[in-house]
């Protein structure tokens, strides 16, 4: 079967690899849909996140759906022909962070497309039953792969304990910042601002309920939100921009008393850094957020409900032979590109 | 001027009375509408709640926006002509439960229509500057006086903890009951289920963003909500029925885990009771709803961004010389009527 | 082996059963000590607790220690020899609950002792390595026992949220209760009370760290909280009592805005009830305490660091013989009583 | 009356300034004792904290109690010889923030000795008598000043939500890091660790309940941290060193899921600063302290009952006319010293 893989940054190629066999408790799924991520970005750029580097051969892709074409053994409740969304995470079950309900801190989960661990983007892959969620009727593969950064958006909005009439900013407006944009409308907030550096994203945020947008580039966010807050600023900040120098702004457009969820992964140094005086002053809380929990059932509910739009971030679409290509229109951060879906 | 006074259970008249003068720090305001709650019908159907009776001539009503006339030394912010929200609570300021933020818990506080304190049910009262908000163009003065049981929902579902995705049940589809039920709507909950024993008030629901409701004479809520969850019942559940029995309902309703947010006041027996072996296998959470805390900027945010509707809900209006009539259509609790509004 | 078997009411006898046989993952544990808990007194004198019942004979009794006899296929970590305290619950692994990190609300769980699952009161039994702990040097079997119920006040602990400086009254001092003071004192309270109509238990709450006790039948307790805290209340409450009647004083004893922990099953009549009007005007927080969860290791930590007494609890010792007369001397309810213990 | 005044970095002198005169709601302090804190330090040797400077004369000095020599009008319960803690901050007491019960993030908080408030190191000084508590038998002056800090790490380690037996870090051990040591104590830690360059600092660390100490500049907090829990780290860091550097250590040292609680103000450059790729992997919650909330009856109600030790931090005490010399003692950063008091 073929697999797209990675040797280093920006090689990355089609190979053949065997096909693999479903063990006890596990299903053969053929993807049919997988997203291209910031994560997956970074190894194809950098080759690197952090201390955890590429070094052998990798499949890239997280963000997957497919069908099911053969059960392991003892596999209840999924048969061949089931359609399902994979849960990239198979965390060990029974260390102290999965035990008390948060497998997305588990040191020893295996993650698609974190070495070693290979992804999605390969025609087959053999995965836990328990982390496959079947498709309601009405939800496609595509936003089976969605349902991937819909759940990392939910886990950062859980964090942040939204409340009805609250005040958000959103810095970055990539397909995390718009699903974060989408479940911010959703909690019923009372003002929300997306910033970017792209007039696509912008647009596209004004369309799922950003109130205001701010394009970074020509205006400063921090002055605007203040202006608009009458000084006071937001109760809530997401920085899902994935760049430096928003988590500073984000620090600075909190009110006192604010909250800051840091999603993004920032390129080039290993930092985070904001104001000390600042951001003392006004006694804030910031909560780092790590993968997903729990989220697929989740999910899917509230897709199926049609609560969310996971078909507009996707602005591209090539199939697995143009993987390569995939790729680097992801990574060139231009303008009209948000979600790149490799079809296979 | 004018003041409709209650004497005893079911009397109540229009007394004249001396019109107020605003200390300093407060602004005379002519009210010009002010709804009937639930908890003036308890002190107009059986003068009291609990210890707290009836005993001098009292003006009922807490729910009410009118217009300042004058203000009292050293108030800034407001002058004569501002359309105000009046918030009917005066906590003390000072005491632990102030200073730590819950006004609502104040042992010291003064809210109208409760004794000793007069309500708003006058044609003029003189109430502290602090305590009267500022209505925006677009908001009514009926608008104004929904404020306040708003901030009641509110408060209920900011104890709720909601996150979106969530299941909920609402136990009575009164004014409170409907508008928790567009707060969870607001809140992104995927699946929304409301009670009642009156049709006009489900159909209320279910315009408001019920997916389901259940004429809880005619059917068991919680065989339904079983029902429709696979067995596993539902996240959160609101009891805002004010009778005896819908608080074991939703106790039997909830999931393993889930949070009852008791707000309405029993009739009769002065006691909450529910099933001890279910409650405690599922290891609840029970929140009590004292009134509201911190409503009023949020509220009117909210309301003045479009993301309620508080004009449904008031189905009745007299003016004050019908206040008596106003009572017992509030009263019965028949079909067709929710919000009883006086206009003044 | 032997093993006491209960048959219904107050009939518990010793009966000859199957030696078992550990399968792929779990451990054979000759069972050492056991103590009797307030459950299980619950099957001994009704038979029941709420709707479930004991039909088949049950070994009862789920606070147990023992030392490893054998291990099954895969077992790493754990090897003949080694002193374990025995985690009574084996949830699913699978289900929301578990993997939410709320085991002991899993729907799937097998308990110790809880119909139709067989308990510790026997010489063997074999159990999930995953759920055995073992206990460093300096740990007694009896306190390998202790741990579990331990683990409930710990628990009920976290639940609170207690915070240094508040102020506490546990209902109850059974064993229950006298742990929760012990953490009680842990959490830095100002102020501890505790309640009973046992002299002796009153007497080991004070050197547990009770500031004041009040004997439940010669003094009011609401009355000596009121008074002793000028009328204020105290911020948190333990019913802990296992009698109705308790959780009625609790809600009276609490000052606005604080929380009602709820440990205890009442016998007799399935029902908590409280004051409604003055739990309502309180705004009380209300949490259900279901048994343990993520215990063993904290409640180990803390009893190696000799945090807290487990030994004074242990009032009584039988061996497996005499365990009828165990229950006996359990279930009266009688001065100089606390945790009986068998040993094996 | 006499009182020091700051005039610029390291300038510092007696003045003397005309005794205020109580105004309505006010009380006339005698001051008798006034510890020298951190923020004072960096005034005196910088002459600023981020953008907060000073620009005239300022009154030094926060941490202070002393004796009512007269009450203004309108006070109520309190009267002339009445010993007093006081609490440095007046808050406006209208804002959202002291309304939501968080004053210390009130923006219009007049706070001793910070620009352009003056503070406690003087004679006399006329306070609001809501902010003056009084002394029960038993505390002495000395004591009463050390509730203001004792407030800040009792603010930090509610912030810390910690739970009977987690495991700590303290990152410095003066005066609040060594009260967070004691709280930390209290709450039933089942280990603690506390790190600082001077040897008598962790001695006292230890002697408060520190169950390990790190002399930071002769071992690597990080590295004793990890060994001696196995890898895992703590639950709960705190950083009260006020330099760089021990920001990122605690990051490094907190287990997945862990909290850091930032109290310190660093020195020179303006920014806080630590590792994005594993403060992110380990999902971290970070709370910035902002001052204290509604401590003092509650600090003095532990005080008093003898759970902490105020007392021995104190290592120096100068007269009023040696104030530059208690400056200078306190600046130092050495070996022996902790808190300075000046008394009165």
């Amino acid at each position: 079967m073929k697999a797209a893989r990675l040797y280093g940054p920006r090689k990355i190629r089609i190979d053949e690899v065997p096909k693999p066999t479903p063990g006890p408790g596990e299903a053969l799924v053929r993807v049919l849909a997988c997203g291209i991520c910031g994560s997956d970005l970074h190894y194809f750029e950098e080759g690197r996140i952090g201390e955890t580097a590429v070094s052998e051969p990798l499949v890239p892709g997280h963000e997957a759906a497919g069908v099911v074409e053969e059960v392991g053994e003892g596999v209840e409740g999924l048969r061949p022909g089931d359609r399902v969304a994979i849960d990239p995470a198979v965390p060990c079950g029974r260390c102290e962070w999965c035990r008390r309900g948060n497998p997305n801190l588990c040191p020893e989960v295996r993650f698609f497309g974190t070495p070693p661990t290979d992804g999605a983007l390969r025609e087959y892959l053999a995965h836990p039953a328990d982390a496959l969620f079947k498709l309601p009727e009405g939800l496609t593969y595509e936003d089976g792969a969605m349902l991937e950064p819909l759940g990392v958006a939910l886990h950062a909005v859980d964090l942040a304990h939204l409340r009805p009439g609250q005040t958000v900013a959103v810095f970055g407006a990539g397909t995390i910042g718009l699903l974060v944009v989408q479940l911010v409308r959703l909690c019923g907030a009372s003002w929300t601002v997306a910033t970017d550096l792209l007039a696509s994203r912008l647009e596209m945020a004004r369309m799922f309920g950003a109130d205001e947008v701010v394009k970074a580039d020509e205006e400063d966010p921090v002055g605007r939100i203040k202006g608009t807050t009458g000084g006071r600023g937001v109760d809530v900040a997401f920085e899902a921009a994935w760049v430096h120098g928003t988590t500073e702004q984000a620090v600075e457009a909190l009110t006192p008393g604010g909250t800051l969820v840091l999603i993004g992964i920032p390129s080039g140094e290993d930092v985070v850094s904001f104001r000390a005086s600042s951001s003392r002053r006004k006694g804030l809380t910031i909560k780092m957020v790590r993968r997903a929990k729990h989220a697929y059932p989740r999910a899917i509910s509230m897709t199926k409900k049609g609560l969310l739009d996971l078909k507009s971030p996707v602005t591209h679409r090539f199939p697995l032979e143009e993987v390569k290509r995939a790729f680097e229109v992801a990574s060139g951060y231009r303008d009209g590109v948000v979600k790149v879906m490799v079809e296979l």
